[in-house]
């Protein structure tokens, strides 16, 4: 689609209700208020709604937001990329056509509106958003600003990865424009962690074992290790980067335990070896530096597959 | 100075030094040898020189680095604010006078060299080499736009500090047009640590401490934990930021044991509290969200000092 049909969509209509996907993250919620805002600042109404709730961690996007009394006139989801990532609470518009618009940046959109935007190559659905928004050319409040800085930014790792693109680092200039205390931020997005989390991080660390000269590092959550800490199980996501974080390691392997003989598996790799072929030969699938599968079989069982593809990928003698 | 009348001297010349200031970062490295690499593509010979020499984990901005053998004709430092941090073995060039050029983003700049290029709001001194390389006008290969990237992304901590202005983001941005493969740069820069590193974090995170209803953390690294762990002392620098990455926490405090008796202090802060004021009160300084100083007395006197000031700085009472 056009910039320009989707501009006058939203001119066209004064009452919106604006879909995020479960486990939000800064994207998503970014995009969402983002557009939420927008809206309101121009008179209309607006809703953002999400299955899990909004998290604290996200209140500096949210301050102040208090759901208006409506009903809606036309629906928009951000950076879902399939019905299904919508969550329980929002199961009422996950069949076909029950959104009216939707707009992404997921190669894998599954075309589940009636309108679809989808941008694959973009570094996040807020800078889709941005660019709509500078396009359609009203004012942009500081807090609008925000929102679409933190989409980008968390979408990027903070401009870290490598779908951080030009345009990326050319919003993220102009953004800041708007004084939107971007190191306050970029500090709650990166930098923040949860005491709990901080010790998950510490027990998982700790426990990581080296293989093949230390060309391979992995970590294994199981469901005692996860249970024995008492946290939320939603703490234990985002740990597959730690093995590959030390200095020497080209495969990062994570074994996180589904059920008893049931293990998920993450993959991340440096440049030297291919996340997606390893996963490839255990039925999974991904990126060439990150890739998951599934495999079947007691934790020894499912290691010794692992580290046997680990060592065939290096093509080294494992050392334990 | 004009970026002109720094071109006209570098056209001017044709034998470089370059000197880069000890314990080198990314941001003197990658402006010096940014500079080296696109002073020797236009013909002229050019060396970079440290005191240190140069950590493995820079390899890819010096790959292929032979020194010249020749006479130098004109002396840059670039990223030197104070003759001082040249280091011992480059103290023949710290009297007043003995540098030609000096290419500096510190306000605090000590103005020793013949000529000084100061941009104290500059965000790292390669952003300020990029721009005069932009007005210069000459091919620029891959390598120099890498270093040049590497200087600017280490110096605002990938984008996320205050210090990242919008001209940052546009060089970031231009950067990249010259296949760069930043997202492995960022990769080495930002999230691979060597094992003793993690190891380190792993002992300093495990012994913290907290304070006033965990609104004040503290890690304290005496000369005794320091040697039980046998790795360079210098592995123990840039902890400083641990004791703020904890949710809730206000002030964190940072003390490394100097002599049996001396504290070195480090504080951050969020925007709730001032480190500098913090810092002042014990003869120290800084900017708001980060500042130091030094204190006489026993670990304990000292740390006691240290809470009294926290408590006072937060109004609330300690507790243990």
């Amino acid at each position: 689609m056009e910039y320009r049909e989707i501009i006058d969509i939203f001119e066209g209509h004064d009452k919106f209700l604006i879909l995020t996907h479960k486990s939000p993250d800064g994207d998503t919620l970014g995009t969402g208020f983002g557009l939420c805002w927008y809206l309101r600042d121009m008179g209309k109404m607006a809703n953002v709604i999400n299955s899990d709730g909004f998290p604290d961690r996200y209140s500096f996007m949210y301050e102040g937001y208090e759901p208006q009394d409506f009903e809606p006139e036309y629906i928009v989801s951000v950076d879902i990329a399939d019905p299904n990532l919508m969550g329980s609470r929002l199961a009422e518009y996950q069949q076909q056509g029950a959104v009216d618009l939707c707009i992404d940046h997921h190669f894998s959109n599954k075309q589940f509106a009636k309108l679809s935007h989808v941008e694959g190559n973009a570094s996040a659905a807020a800078l889709i958003l941005y660019k709509i928004i500078k396009e359609w050319g009203r004012p942009m409040s500081s807090l609008t600003a925000k929102c679409l800085y933190t989409g980008i930014a968390t979408d990027t790792g903070c401009f870290k990865y490598e779908n951080t693109s030009p345009d990326a680092h050319i919003a993220a200039a102009e953004l800041m424009a708007y004084d939107i205390d971007y190191a306050n931020v970029n500090r709650k997005m990166f930098d923040v962690r949860s005491r709990s989390r901080i010790e998950i991080e510490q027990t998982v660390t700790g426990s990581m074992k080296y293989y093949c000269g230390g060309r391979c590092a992995m970590i294994v959550l199981t469901t005692e290790l996860i249970e024995r800490t008492g946290a939320d199980p939603a703490e234990f996501d985002g740990l597959a980067s730690i093995p590959l974080s030390v200095e020497g390691v080209i495969i990062g392997i994570t074994v996180k335990q589904r059920h008893e003989k049931v293990f998920k598996i993450s993959v991340r790799t440096t440049e030297e070896a291919d996340a997606s072929a390893f996963c490839a030969g255990f039925g999974g699938g991904g990126h060439k530096r990150a890739a998951g599968c599934e495999i079947q079989g007691s934790l020894e069982e499912v290691t010794e597959l692992l580290l046997k593809a680990a060592e065939e990928s290096l093509g080294a003698i494992r050392d334990e």
